[in-house]
């Protein structure tokens, strides 16, 4: 059974910290063996993997093979049905639609001292993307890595995605091919990180990687975070779903449960201000548990994480909202705007009782990479941002220098960095014809 | 002695593979006992914090004395010269000015299908800075670190500073003063940080940490990441300076020992197209090293992790730059802007002879946390976007549904996700007039 809660309860606060401090996921200490893996890799490159590979994926390959061909990714793309295709394109265009306009402008302006100042952004060298295999291999998740690192202008995008027993998966290919990927490794797991983020004789190295992963693969990026950059690291996913009396239950128990379907740590919130819509949701979502495919999974992470509380009012809602910064969150209200207004702390937020979180998930356009376990009141979604770096620059006239220079003198002295003032003061000298220049 | 390295070198390759590979920090393991440290400031709160303020700090205080209150900071600031404070105010005015364009813009459209696409950006609620103490307090750092985070909005700007034996600096208080900090708290090491991660009775905790610090405070922060988002975790300083022959050279030399005054572990590189400016560079190095305040730590610096290579021409110059990917890079040369545009990886540029780096370092307006040892290939330095985060916003008509919806049914039905399908079904249906709705 989901947990019951009424913001009006006598010990609700106790509860709400309660569930805000639960850890939903066990991670199972795999580091040392990571450590090994990636060591392993270092040392011996394409052969470890190989070994690896064999291991794990139980494949028995050889170093020209680790990378797909074309005519192999041509003949896996060739089973791709013409229904598939066309959403995947059409996902692909309204992506790339959405984060060509997140592209950041160069600045560049010259100040009343005669400084010249600005900064510039430009795209990572190379960027590798994890993508898992098995069970959970998402087509939409290579669009959602691969298309904001090409939009960003990333000259070459590396993706990784283990075949355990040989099985590849059109649809990745397909995503792959229409986003721009360069090259596709069939390796997974840590050693995949370690080959992507060390290289091997087969594999250049890359400067930023991304996608989601098993705990081997977290562990992983955590290690070679510094060696390259990563994007973060991803926790059981949530949705919390405002919703006035005014809804239809099985819309709203549809959507807790397209959440609880992903996996059994998952977590579904429902906020409404209605006990009785509260109910009708909850016998709502048993009633799909009859049914549902993964009827199992959601079942248990709905009863295991699923939380309806009861609010006095919208206010209150948003207030309750900002606490779990919610990774999705849906506003199924009258006026989802100004709800919205009072919303801080949220990864995506899907406006109307309209807008079901899958759209988001799929089509939509934002990103479907988004910061969870309350880590939305610090971090955001990705972006063509996580494939940009900015380098500042500034230029003096000998004027302004003369202008702001004696200021970062009197600092560096402040500072007891003496060389600093002096950089400064070799150039003031000069600017005052000093006998000593 | 500096390493000197000639591109023409018929071991170049090797050469500058092991000085880029080259570690010039030992980071103690100090793990096991941060994470004691944090343990204990988690379980036990103020009092904890107090024993290992009096342990590490030879302060004896109570809960109460945790923070400076005004009166104490009032006093502080009333120390400072108005020299000091003038630079100062210059200082924050330009950093302010700069960080103020920074400032990214909400963005909301609707497309041709109807769909109501966007973003907002939102400061974090509360970001705690970390002030070194002791005898590398700078107060440079608390403008560059503070003003970004007040610029972006952040409504609560809390300090913590260590005072070992009660000394507090009064520049560091009027740097916090002129920021707009709101909190100072009179404590360091692992222990404030985990104090402003997780709160205790006295100070309540952030949601995003930067600063600089010691082995602990640093890895303390890469303890509670995730808890609390953290800025980069900055590694010993490095400056290049790519000069033509046509440069004075000792601005040169001191240039580069402004980053060897630092501390034993920083890097300074000189490229350049002139051997005999290379030769006397090296020479004015010398000649300055006789009479700097901090020559010992400029010499073991220079000595230990100078470079000074000999390239063919500009062009090859800014090739061996991106290898090294400096935090700081200056281009003192006949034509800055031609050169910069060659480079790809820095951190910052500051571009002419007239441009030493030290003003970018207290008064030039741009950052100077910035990402050392090579991170700059993929990281940037600090800027308003560490105190932001983007909420994506996505808003759904009916036909808007309709013309994008059954795509992502398609795609939901690939990944075996039948509930994501269904939640769009169920809307979808209402529209068409399903009899069973």
């Amino acid at each position: 059974m989901p947990q019951y809660i009424d913001t009006q309860d006598a010990d609700f606060e106790t509860k709400l910290s309660a569930l805000l401090s639960a850890k939903r996921e066990d991670s199972p200490d795999v580091d040392d063996i990571v450590a090994g893996i990636i060591a392993d890799v270092r040392a011996r490159g394409d052969a470890a993997v190989l070994d690896l590979t064999a291991k794990f994926d139980r494949m028995d390959i050889t170093a020209d093979q680790l990378r797909f061909s074309s005519a192999e990714i041509d003949a896996l793309i060739a089973q791709v049905s013409s229904e598939d295709r066309a959403a995947l394109e059409l996902a692909a265009e309204r992506i790339r639609a959405y984060h060509v306009r997140q592209m950041p402008h160069d600045e560049q302006w010259t100040d009343p001292e005669g400084a010249t100042l600005g900064w510039r952004w430009t795209p990572v060298s190379a960027a590798g993307l994890y993508v898992p295999g098995g069970l959970a291999t998402y087509p939409s998740s290579v669009l959602m890595n691969a298309i904001p690192a090409k939009v960003a202008g990333v000259p070459r995008l590396a993706i990784t995605v283990p075949t355990p027993d040989g099985a590849a998966n059109p649809l990745v290919m397909l995503a792959a091919r229409i986003s721009g990927v360069d090259e596709i490794y069939r390796i997974g797991g840590a050693q995949a990180i370690a080959a992507l983020a060390y290289g091997t004789q087969s594999i250049a190295p890359v400067d930023k990687i991304t996608g989601p992963g098993n705990a081997f693969v977290a562990a992983a990026k955590r290690r070679v975070f510094g060696k390259v950059g990563i994007d973060m690291i991803a926790g059981p996913s949530e949705i919390l779903v405002i919703a006035d009396g005014d809804n239809d239950p099985d819309w709203i128990a549809i959507d807790l449960l397209s959440q609880a379907e992903h996996d059994e740590s998952t977590q579904s919130i429902l906020l409404t201000d209605d006990p009785a819509f509260a109910r009708a949701v909850a016998a709502s979502v048993d009633k799909f548990l009859q049914t549902l495919e993964r009827r199992d999974i959601a079942r248990k992470a709905w009863e295991d994480n699923g939380v309806i509380i009861t609010v006095r009012d919208l206010d209150e809602a948003a207030v309750v909202s900002d606490r779990f910064a919610p990774e999705h969150l849906e506003l199924c209200v009258a006026d989802p705007d100004a709800l919205s207004a009072k919303i801080t702390h949220a990864g995506a937020i899907f406006l109307g009782a309209w807008t079901p979180e899958a759209i988001g998930d799929y089509i939509g356009g934002p990103n479907h990479v988004l910061p969870t376990a309350r880590s939305a009141r610090f971090s955001s979604g990705l972006s063509v941002l996580d494939f940009l770096k900015r380098t500042t620059l500034a230029k003096m006239t000998p004027q302004a220098l003369a202008a702001i220079g004696p200021a970062a003198e009197t600092l560096a002295r402040a500072e007891s960095l003496e060389a600093h003032g002096l950089s400064v003061r070799a150039r003031l000298d000069r600017l005052n014809g000093d006998p000593d220049e």
